[in-house]
C-alpha cells in the first residue's frame, strides 16, 4: 500500500510561481462564478440518464483559468472538465474543475468550489480550492497546507487526531452513491461512525484537512474532482487512497482520512468491494 | 386546509421594536456562536440513544438572546431549546433555537443558524435566521421577507415559481429521517423531484424562501426548529404546513413549498402517512 506517493519533482521547480498562478487562476474564476451563484441562471444536462448540470459560468470560468495558466506556463498540459484537454510534452499538468459541486451551486448552497491541481509526471503535488461566497481558500503545497479567509493571513492547517470510526465525522456525497454490494459495505461503515454528513463535495475534503471533520468516502470520482484535493489533504497530514489502498491519482473510489488508523478502519470495510 | 393561518395581531403592536429586538438578539448570539464554530470545542450528548449535541456555545447564546428579549419585552413568554421556559400571561411569546443544525456546527459546515420567532396567541408572525459565518440574515415580518448579507441593504425575497415536482429542488435533513411506511412515501417523493439536497436544516427553508430551492420536507421538528421559519417562508410567498396540510405552529412533520401547486404535489405523497 502506497498512501503517500512522492514525486521526483525537480529541485528547480518554481513553487512560488506555481502557487501564485494557482491563486490568480482560482480567484479570477470567482469573478465569473460568484455573480452566477443564486442568480437563477439556466442549467443544461450533460447526460440524459443522470442529472449533471453544467452552467455557462462553469464553462466560462474554466476558460479564464486556462488563460491564466497559459500566460504563466505556456508549455504545460491542461486537463479540464468543461473543455478539450491541451496535451503537451511537458511533465507538468494542470487539472481544473471550475465548479465542483454543481448540485450545491444550483440550489443556493455554498458547498461548492473551484479546484485546480498541479501534477508532475502524473502525480499531483500542489492544489487549491476556492469557495468565493464564503471567501475561503484552501491550498496544498509540498510540506504545507493552508487555509485563508478573504485576504486574511493564511494559517497552516492539519487534520484531527481521530483514530477510531466511532469518533469520526464522515462526509459523502449521498448514501445513494453506493449501489449493490457497495451499499451494504457503506451502510456498515455509516453504522460505525459518529456522524454522517452529505453533499459537501470538495468542501468536505478541505474541512477534513483543516481538522473539522475526519473521514470522506466517495465513489466514481474523476481526476478533476480529486487532483487539487490530494495535496491539500496529504500536506495537512491526512491519508487519501482508493478503495484498494492505492494512490488515487487516476481517480475512482476514494477514502480520505485524518489519520492512518482511521483510514485503515474505513479501508477494512470499504475495501471489501 | 389552512395554509396561511393569520393572527389577530393588535394594531398597536410595535413591529419596529420587535424587528429591532430580533436583530439585536440574533446578532448578539453570533458573538458567542461564531468564535466557537470550528474551534474544536467539546460536545455533550443530550440523550443516550440519539446523537444530539449541545455545546456550551448553544447554551450561552440562548442566555444572551433571552437577556436581549427581556430588556425589551420584560412581560413576554420565552420558549427556548436549551433552558427552562419563562411562561407569562402575555399573548406574545418568543421561541428560540440558538444553534439550529448542531450537526453542521460540529463538522465545520456553515449550514446552521440562530433562530428566533415571535408569536401572538400561539401563532408566529415574525422570525429571523442568522448565519454568522456567511454573514446572512433572513427575516420574516408581516407582509415581507428579506435577505441581508453582512451590513448591506436588505433585499425583499420571494419564492421560485416552480409548480411541478419534476422541476423541484428538494431539501431534507437526511433520507434516514423517514422510517417504516414513511420511508416508502419519501422514496416516492424523491424519485419524482429534480434534485435532493441533505443536511441544511434552517438554511434550507431560507434558501427556499429566497427562490434558490423549491421544497423542504422534514419530520419530527420541534416548535423552536420551525417557529422562526414560518414567517420567513410565508411572507416570501411560500406555503408551509404539516403532513396533514394544517398549520405547523405546534411542530411535527413539515412540508414547505415555493408555490401552492408544488405544495399540493408533495402533500399528495407525504400526506399518505
Amino acid at each position: 500500500m502506497n498512501t503517500r506517493k512522492t514525486t521526483n519533482l525537480p529541485r528547480n521547480t518554481d513553487l512560488t510561481a506555481i502557487k501564485r498562478t494557482l491563486f490568480a487562476a482560482a480567484h479570477a474564476a470567482s469573478a465569473i462564478t460568484l455573480p452566477a451563484f443564486r442568480s437563477g441562471l439556466n442549467v443544461d444536462n450533460k447526460e440524459d440518464t443522470h442529472f449533471d448540470p453544467v452552467t455557462e459560468a462553469d464553462q466560462t470560468a474554466e476558460l479564464i483559468i486556462r488563460k491564466t495558466i497559459e500566460e504563466n506556463f505556456p508549455d504545460h498540459t491542461i486537463v479540464g472538465e468543461e473543455h478539450e484537454n491541451k496535451i503537451t510534452s511537458s511533465p507538468f499538468s494542470w487539472i481544473i474543475d471550475p465548479i465542483d459541486g454543481t448540485r450545491s451551486f444550483i440550489s443556493g448552497v455554498p458547498m461548492w468550489g473551484t479546484l485546480i491541481g498541479v501534477a508532475y509526471e502524473g502525480i499531483t503535488f500542489a492544489g487549491i480550492m476556492v469557495q468565493p461566497f464564503t471567501g475561503e481558500t484552501y491550498l496544498g503545497m509540498p510540506g504545507i497546507s493552508t487555509f485563508q479567509r478573504h485576504t486574511n493571513k493564511a494559517q497552516t492547517i492539519s487534520t484531527s487526531g481521530i483514530e477510531t470510526l466511532s469518533e469520526a465525522r464522515l462526509f459523502t456525497t449521498t448514501p445513494a452513491l453506493f449501489e449493490g454490494e457497495m451499499a451494504q459495505t457503506y451502510a456498515e461503515l455509516e453504522s460505525k461512525i459518529r456522524l454522517p454528513r452529505y453533499g459537501c463535495y470538495c468542501y468536505a475534503y478541505c474541512l477534513m484537512a483543516a481538522g473539522h471533520a475526519d473521514l470522506v468516502v466517495e465513489t466514481a470520482l474523476k481526476i478533476y474532482d480529486i487532483a487539487a484535493l490530494i495535496p491539500i489533504v496529504r500536506n495537512a497530514g491526512g491519508i487519501i487512497t482508493n478503495f484498494q489502498g492505492n494512490d488515487p491519482d487516476d481517480s475512482g473510489n476514494i477514502i480520505a482520512a485524518a489519520t492512518p488508523q482511521l483510514h485503515a478502519g474505513a479501508l477494512a470495510i470499504m475495501g471489501k468491494n
